[in-house]
């Protein structure tokens, strides 16, 4: 890939993601994390998986914008119209848009190329560990959740079953079952090594708010008379 | 305390604390942790603790709305004039100021009573360990701080000598020293229990973001010509 082809991209990827540095960062990692992981695998097309790493998450905003919409489907397209429209080959472009558009893991269509399945590995890498928990974090704060609920009894849950957003529900929904689908040798062996400290993150973070509430809301009793 | 007059003072601080759930949340763990604390000290008037517990922060807004503000200062005052104007006597009231007031860290004046020694460890307890990094990520998050800077070689600094907000700062500035200065045997105890998991989540950080941007930005020149 030429320097100035390079450039051309990220441009239109920080167009495309003004609204925060985390998310900037984020791809970085993504784009740095796919690069480590092509260094193990055959017939890689470094053009298609630079350029996805680069616009993945380009659909952000729509999603954002209107809940319906898929982030990886709107950005494929969007990644598409882009390429084509500044003189990319089709089949190129076609190729980029289907890289982003199977690397959300929520999404039915599995990754099948062996770039969208690096690029679908390294993203999933950046939510395992303390990255995970710390992107995921910064959200709870960018969309006013809570870190935990209570339970009816007053004691904390580790979100399980919770029915609303908290920090420790997206933990046990999702960066806790992160680490079990990945496609690439190397992939699984960066993620499945930071597992152990999200992991212990989560259970310090439970056992830390648990010990306020637990003697809490007793020892509150016996200071309070009339309490009722 | 009768337990109307528990409510009465817990409506007036969810009043002034409607902006977000883990501000409230703060609250409660730093109550309960400071009622622990209370059970391991003598002569604790658990009246004008508790009182100052719930009251401690509902000074947020006004250093929010005026950043010269000492949110400590007033919520101190705040606090006074509410209950003052709410028939609590006024010796009372003076006291529950004065634990507001020395509870802030970079505060310059120290907590002296017995109920503001308490208050004051209580309040540190929620800036150490998981929680304290969950509450620092979380506000991270709402005000869009980064979580780390880039040194000019293109490498993840570790916070050291960063010159603007970012959360590995706040780590190096305030979460890694928040271990060394408390008034009570209790409130050092359950700290120093928490400083080993926040100093290996900010090391897992540091070394996970560390380790995409170390090869990346060589693998990437290695994939593009003519960069520049």
């Amino acid at each position: 890939m030429l320097g100035s082809t390079y450039r051309l991209i990220e441009q239109y990827m920080l167009m495309c993601m003004n609204d925060s540095a985390h998310d900037r960062d984020h791809v970085y990692r993504v784009l740095y994390t796919a690069l480590d992981i092509a260094d193990t695998e055959n017939g890689v097309d470094a053009d298609v998986l630079i350029s996805a790493c680069l616009l993945h998450d380009i659909g952000r905003r729509e999603q954002f914008e209107n809940p319906e919409l898929d982030h990886a489907e709107a950005g494929a397209e969007k990644a598409f119209r882009f390429l084509t429209g500044n003189g990319f080959p089709e089949d190129f472009a076609a190729e980029v848009r289907e890289c982003i558009r199977s690397h959300r893991y929520r999404s039915e269509a599995p990754p099948e190329s062996i770039e969208a399945k690096i690029l679908f590995d390294a993203d999933k890498i950046d939510v395992s560990g303390a990255i995970g928990i710390a992107r995921t974090l910064m959200y709870s704060g960018q969309t006013s959740r809570p870190l935990y609920l209570l339970l009816s009894d007053g004691t904390v849950s580790d979100g399980t079953n919770d029915r609303s957003p908290s920090f420790l529900r997206e933990y046990k929904y999702k960066l806790e079952n992160v680490y079990s689908r990945f496609y690439t040798k190397r992939g699984f062996e960066i993620a499945k090594q930071r597992q152990k400290t999200a992991a212990e993150f989560y259970n310090s973070i439970f056992h830390e708010a648990d010990f306020s509430y637990r003697s809490g809301a007793d020892k509150l009793g016996r200071y309070i008379n009339g309490k009722k």
